[in-house]
């Protein structure tokens, strides 16, 4: 008699984007004159850059032919691209790696959550909260041992380790989902240097990396010295070229991270060829187009014009006295909304007709905050502002 | 301290097709005048039909623009392509499905392995010995218990179930990887009863249905009474369209199968939902297209291509009386050498330079066992088979 996973039935089912996405379908079905500016989106709206999608089509079009055609490829990725993440990474964070350290994939999604299959369900987890929800799921899908970190005003929703810190993997993401918030790399040392003492494994989100400005910022965390002996990078296209519907990411698995004498990097590569049959090639001949001089170009450009809004949000937010993190670095803005998240939520759509994310959605941390995205446009974000500084001066 | 996943530590390495490979290679480069004809070979060698390459180059192009783009879409796959998929199922196998239990996948292979991910580690997985790597490979990687089952020239490498068969989860692959055999309706109706009456859960991989021809032959697990209840289906673009570089697949969890008053189905939506993030918009717009009326002709067509290989292979066998499956309804035929596997591979590629694949790497019930596959060019396939058939009249 097949027996299932039990775990799956201790998950939550998150209702947060579902609910969010109801309320708002009933009241523009209820107030069909009062359209709502939409900042709870998470996904891009910018199409691809001209060069990377020409660089799709031509791929495409090209597997028809016999000079074109690609069949099985690498599990871990094509050459050609790998070699353009490497260069990536040089000139981008000033960080070298071995192309035989990065694995394309299709999304940091599917990467950072199966990345779980290498370890052994009695490690414990240290997650921090609020929290990209995949972190959490994932490992209680393998009913491992969770300890939840608390991300607050005090520490700008950047934990770090402390004495007594009791875990095996931790989880960081930076430029942080949801809240925007970006780790120095005082914060990011004081991380690895705990890592590499307790034998623990950091699990790095850099999706967001490409948001970071700020030349003091890093963009990677093996930027940070001692990094590579006990860190695992996973990035994303989705973000940095607009790649949330085409889908590509990567991961890095340094060589140097050995544990009890076993390399990861072997045991990721084993993973893969058995469960992983590699990346489209014609997605990938796209993302290595995102890396050309061209490519590159058109992506910031879109980066910029995302990071405008940010701009525009952040700076109402300081006009009017309300602590946020995010915006600068981050297309997030996390501000205190000083109220229940969800009565929050209801105010801004019923009153001004513009729609968050309430930061309960995220984690009991993020009671009493609020998300905002900068994925609009430029109108409807001054729109929304000036709604929103309106509606809260006159409270 | 992190503590691996010790079970990675008991895979075999599977060396096979590394050392063909490497055989091959080493035997070219001392014979440079001897080119050798590669029978060994897995993949696909005919381009995309260009209705499908053109369908992809056009979505690629449309990323670029404001109409065209898409973001983030469903776990689960597009709606246009599930409905595609529905319809297939309909007019190939006379199957009805209904859109929510069509799952569309980067391959049939990511979606096997991960579908353990739903299990408990306390199921007896049987699993038939020839097998393609992945089934015993991935739950090897969870420690799981494994009941091999023999396929052999007895039950012609089609393992049926018996009195006494203990199990939870079985996988079942036909048209058969590696040996080509097919299950007929009997062969599948006895899995089902069985499955059905001990409440196992039937994996079947379909990803060779397209070339079934014979009418009496299933395409799908589904067109037997009662298989709804108790199997899941796994089928990949791969051979049906060419698509080993190109990746789409396609997993079919039939709402009927209720464990414990859980649902599977809704199972793997809240996995795929949260360790997956969709397939590329673009490769899924090349996935409908080939289940379009010109797109389908075009696929069959290049089946037909490697399915008269098949016939030449096949027919020089009969003739020449070697025992073999597979070959009329499977681009692979598996022979009986009569000899060790790595002997006979050794003696065809010194003697006549042609290279295959030792049966005996796929399982030791594959010992004195080659496969051949179709996938090289008719005028390859008929050289072959003619040195073949000199070499062994010679012996």
């Amino acid at each position: 008699m097949v027996k299932l996973n039990e775990n799956y039935f201790n998950l939550k089912e998150s209702y947060l984007f579902s609910t969010t996405a109801r309320k708002i379908r009933e009241y523009a079905a209820a107030n069909p004159l009062k359209p709502v500016i939409r900042m709870g989106i998470g996904d891009v709206t910018i199409p691809l850059s001209k060069t990377v999608a020409d660089a799709i089509a031509r791929a495409g079009a090209g597997m028809a032919t016999k000079e074109g055609f690609h069949g099985y490829g690498d599990e871990q990725g094509e050459g050609f691209l790998q070699e353009a993440i490497r260069a990536y990474y040089l000139s981008n964070a000033g960080v070298e790696l071995n192309k035989n350290e990065i694995f394309v994939s299709d999304g940091a999604k599917s990467d950072v959550a199966n990345f779980t299959d290498l370890f052994s369900n009695d490690n414990v987890i240290v997650i921090p909260d609020p929290v990209y929800p995949v972190y959490l799921d994932s490992n209680m899908m393998l009913g491992r041992k969770i300890t939840l970190i608390d991300g607050n005003e005090e520490n700008g929703f950047l934990p770090l380790p402390y004495e007594g810190l009791e875990g095996d993997i931790v989880y960081l993401c930076s430029p942080n989902n949801p809240t925007g918030a970006v780790y120095d790399r005082e914060g990011l040392e004081k991380w690895v240097d705990f890592a590499n003492e307790k034998g623990m494994l950091i699990l790095f989100d850099a999706a967001y990396e490409a948001f970071v400005s700020d030349s003091s910022l890093p963009h990677s965390i093996f930027e940070i010295e001692g990094a590579k002996k006990c860190a695992v990078e996973f990035c994303s296209l989705s973000k940095t070229a607009g790649f949330t519907g085409t889908r590509c990411g990567y991961t890095v698995v340094p060589e140097d991270i050995v544990i009890g004498g076993r390399s990861l990097n072997k045991m990721w590569l084993r993973r893969q060829t058995t469960k992983y049959n590699g990346t489209s090639y014609v997605i990938q001949k796209g993302a290595e187009a995102v890396f050309s001089p061209e490519g590159m170009a058109e992506c910031r450009k879109n980066i910029a014009y995302y990071k405008e809004n940010a701009r525009i949000m952040a700076d109402t937010l300081t006009k009017m006295g309300i602590w946020f993190t995010g915006g600068v670095n981050s297309p997030y803005i996390w501000l205190k909304c000083g109220m229940d998240s969800w009565e929050f939520f209801d105010m801004l759509l019923n009153e001004i007709q513009v729609a968050g994310t309430p930061g309960s959605g995220f984690g009991k941390c993020g009671e009493g905050y609020f998300r905002l995205t900068a994925f609009n446009t430029h109108e409807n974000t001054r729109e929304a502002m000036s709604r929103f500084e309106k509606l809260l001066a006159g409270k």
